[in-house]
């Protein structure tokens, strides 16, 4: 029996009905059995793409990207999740669009998705926009739908926005289950996600958000460290201390990186931007106050220069369990002395670390592929058992 | 019977064995019987989508986008129309291009087109011009065909040029044509194409040629009213008359709005630019004169400004028949306290047509997709029934 | 029997094993027989494609495009390709991606590899940099292969290096093979590849290069000339000579276009930098020396002036065999009198050769086509046989 028709058979034992035509926000929306569909298609995904088997479920359609911050690997993720199922990617550039002679979300929600099945929405820059941004689309192309304007109702697929960033950190638990042997294997491991020293400036908080609300629901002990003024959302926070009870895990925060790493068997330390001058920005940037944005932002790096001690430094390294800790990074790092003088992590950590950390990223495309799946695919079972005994995806 | 093949059975009685391999221009180039193809193909297109049923009449293919002036929507129903058809999308980006090095445009017609099944162009911006390029384009591949560089004939879809707009127009009449319950019922009906206030200047003529060119060929009364100085083309106006006295219907020129809306069953205010002031903004170009380029937009948005009464406001609306006619746009509208504080309609009444101005824009890629089919397949009686009986579009 | 089972049968008497899964640098890295392969497979899929039969040989897959130097053709050609092999193109924007934030050609590599079949990357700019990035680049994939990042390994296609333009003089020397009625009319022909003045400054060498690189393996009497300071690169012609002496052609430089062109068959007049300023160019770069890059390109523009002479005038073309050598340009040219007041042609003698010319070009997309095909198909007689009995490009 192939590793797929197995993945298949535990994908039937879940409760993943409700999963059908809807849409992905953030991983604490989903049930643990829905987290684990998705994983459980990743793999199958995966599987089926190494033995050369089609995995197009669209004979064509359309998914539609929207990057409003830069982006390389969740772009490219993205354009591989779409096209290992058949989709084609048609990207919204807003620079190119009319959207800034005045065009509402909700209208150019309609006019881009009249043949969509997926779209695909980075929004990270302001606190308390990215979210609203996403959900006004969905709303409206959900209206649309429901009017007669769409024939069909595109599903969403957040990639990243200003609280959760469910694709990047599905793929890092994803990574975690293999590196571990499984999700069984979890229980009572202890994950450090610390802020680390950036020299730039504004680095997104939906990544510790997204971490500390995903990982809390494994049985794991999970850890948040940051210099003090660097806190996350609060309703993230509580969102993880009740995931933590109901897993017989636990959720604390410490002061100190050292702290954190102690003993630590995954550690992900990386930089973000203090929440409130995060909704600083986004109100200064609300009114155009650029000198006043110039002024914050001077204000922030020298704040962020006062912890450069927060570095996953081997030092640092040697604290974690073993010494061995596995590191986790979203990727690109500010590595010390290869890409700026001083950053998140030694150079010497972060290039011991190199092949887990590609592997990592590479569950991306399948995690997103996975979710699309079991938002367009009303029997994802049969899907499968389908996809394979059927036909290669490379004839010859 | 299915309803594409009741439509496929109404195409089989029409004249159209000109249309295979034929580009398509102005819709006045087409007879009555070849735009009522065009109709039928694409609610045929529709329903298939509807259905599930795989459109694609290409296995591969290219459809060529250039896009000499900004689009969204435009953009984005060329590619669902292409995706549908089961053709790729690649997009030549001038700015991107080697063109701006002297290359001209027979050069880059071949070069672009080798494996090209169909080119989408866009050049609105110039009067006297935008034609001219898409006709020394579509000369150049051509006889690149004829002369075996290209190994198939590329054909044109007309994305929007000086002269005509017909993908809009033709899916701004198919939404007519749906909310009046068929062709049939439109003799005598009355629709106003009215210009506009809007803050903005040089907004192309091609939506109201492209409605008068087009609309007076239904049998309905069709009005034209702008203040003076806002002429239209003479020539697409000769056009219009003739298709007046050929269907039974009227065209002809009023001096109001107000009289325009009077008892209106269908209304459609929008802003353009006076014909004479584009043709010395095409001359000011060519002179690369930028001093009088300046020089005529601050003239004409004060031009526009005396005329802010021409507004579809909520008093203007109940002017039309029983208060209620149909309400047109091509998008986006600027939007009176919404997008602009003055502007072409009162967002009261922009608000209340929301749903029917979102499917008429949704019948776009439909159009654009059954010109592609028209021109592309030879049979297309025998496409549609094949392809109604044959596979999914979404196979799970 | 078709001509594509024609050039199976060929194909099969050729010793291509070592072509699967390998990467296309340059033409000298391979076998006559391989690059023999190359044309064979080429024309089998162009006469494919004019009898409307499908070349897909993937149900999907990426095709991943790196431009580091502007592009229209090669753009266009690749996405050509790609979509005649039913892989679809991602593009690497550089100018959008994270990658100017301290990203390494490593890591980007395997961030943009994750489904990627084929990687095709232009690299022209800089003097020792070009193919060193190719090398960088794709050693970085095969180490993600084989460290399982990657699920299949993508292989290269060299779109233009610092030192070989592979795809372009491939495409040039099909059409010369086509132009003389096969390859065994070319022993004894000469062809003059000459520099030719053009306005414009820092013309990439690579094409001069693959020229003498590639034309001197047919038996054919390769002639370079160029003014004092303007060699190529020196190795380059290390190789010309040695393919010169194994295949009993010449190689020759000369001091004079008149020389060169002496009853030359075939010309290939055309501007390029000189190498040594090209290495010193590259470094200023290094240095960010603006100063240094501006006071370099002034000086070698006033350098190139002193060789308007070099041009392919009426007057240089009656020195060719029968006044009627075959003229290739690799497009766009620097026309004297349309694109230029003087350049590398006289518009009358361009003109002449339009219909060649776009020939020439229109080999490239089939040339790259069967370099992808050669790379990543193990049986690739069989597959042209399968593609040759198999279904319809376009259905219907």
């Amino acid at each position: 029996m192939s590793k797929t028709i197995e993945l298949a058979q535990h994908l039937e034992q879940l409760h993943i009905n409700n999963m059908y035509k809807s849409d992905f926000y953030w991983t604490w929306d989903k049930t643990d059995e829905e987290l684990d569909a998705i994983f459980t298609v990743a793999d199958a995904l995966r599987d089926l793409r190494e033995r050369n088997k089609s995995t197009r479920i669209f004979d064509s359609g359309l998914g539609i990207s929207i990057f409003r911050d830069n982006s390389t690997r969740t772009r490219f993720s993205f354009a591989s999740a779409c096209n290992l199922l058949g989709l084609t990617v048609q990207d919204l550039d807003e620079k190119k669009s009319q959207i800034a002679h005045g065009e509402t979300v909700r209208e150019t929600a309609n006019m881009v998705s009249f043949m969509a099945d997926v779209i695909g929405i980075r929004d990270d820059m302001f606190i308390g926009e990215g979210h609203k941004y996403q959900k006004t689309f969905m709303d409206a192309v959900k209206e649309g739908y429901r009017d007669g304007i769409l024939e069909q109702q595109p599903t969403l697929v957040n990639l990243q926005c200003d609280v959760d960033h469910p694709t990047q950190c599905m793929a890092d638990m994803l990574h975690i289950i293999h590196q571990f042997g499984g999700v069984e294997n979890l229980k009572g491991k202890k994950i450090a996600m610390t802020w680390a020293y950036s020299p730039s400036y504004g680095k997104p908080l939906s990544v510790p958000q997204g971490v500390i609300g995903l990982m809390t629901r494994f049985g794991m002990d999970v850890v948040l460290a940051h210099p003090e003024g660097y806190d996350v959302m609060p309703e993230v926070e509580e969102i993880a201390k009740k995931n933590a009870a109901a897993t017989g895990g636990s959720y604390q925060k410490v002061a100190t990186m050292e702290e954190a790493f102690q003993d630590a068997d995954i550690v992900y330390p990386k930089s973000w931007a203090p929440f409130a001058a995060m909704e600083e920005r986004t109100k200064l940037y609300q009114a155009g106050d650029q000198a006043g944005i110039d002024a914050l932002e001077k204000k922030l790096l020298a704040q962020n220069a006062q912890h450069k001690d927060w570095t996953c430094s081997e030092e640092m390294m040697k604290k974690t369990r073993n010494g061995s800790a596995l590191y986790l990074h979203c990727l690109p790092a500010d590595i010390t002395g290869l890409s700026c003088p001083e950053g998140e992590v030694d150079n010497s950590v972060f290039d011991r670390y190199l092949v887990p950390l590609y592997k990592e990223a590479s569950y991306k495309p399948y995690v997103i592929a996975a979710m699309i799946m079991m938002s367009k695919v009303k029997d994802p079972v049969s899907a499968l058992m389908a996809l394979d005994a059927a036909g290669k995806r490379k004839f010859f």
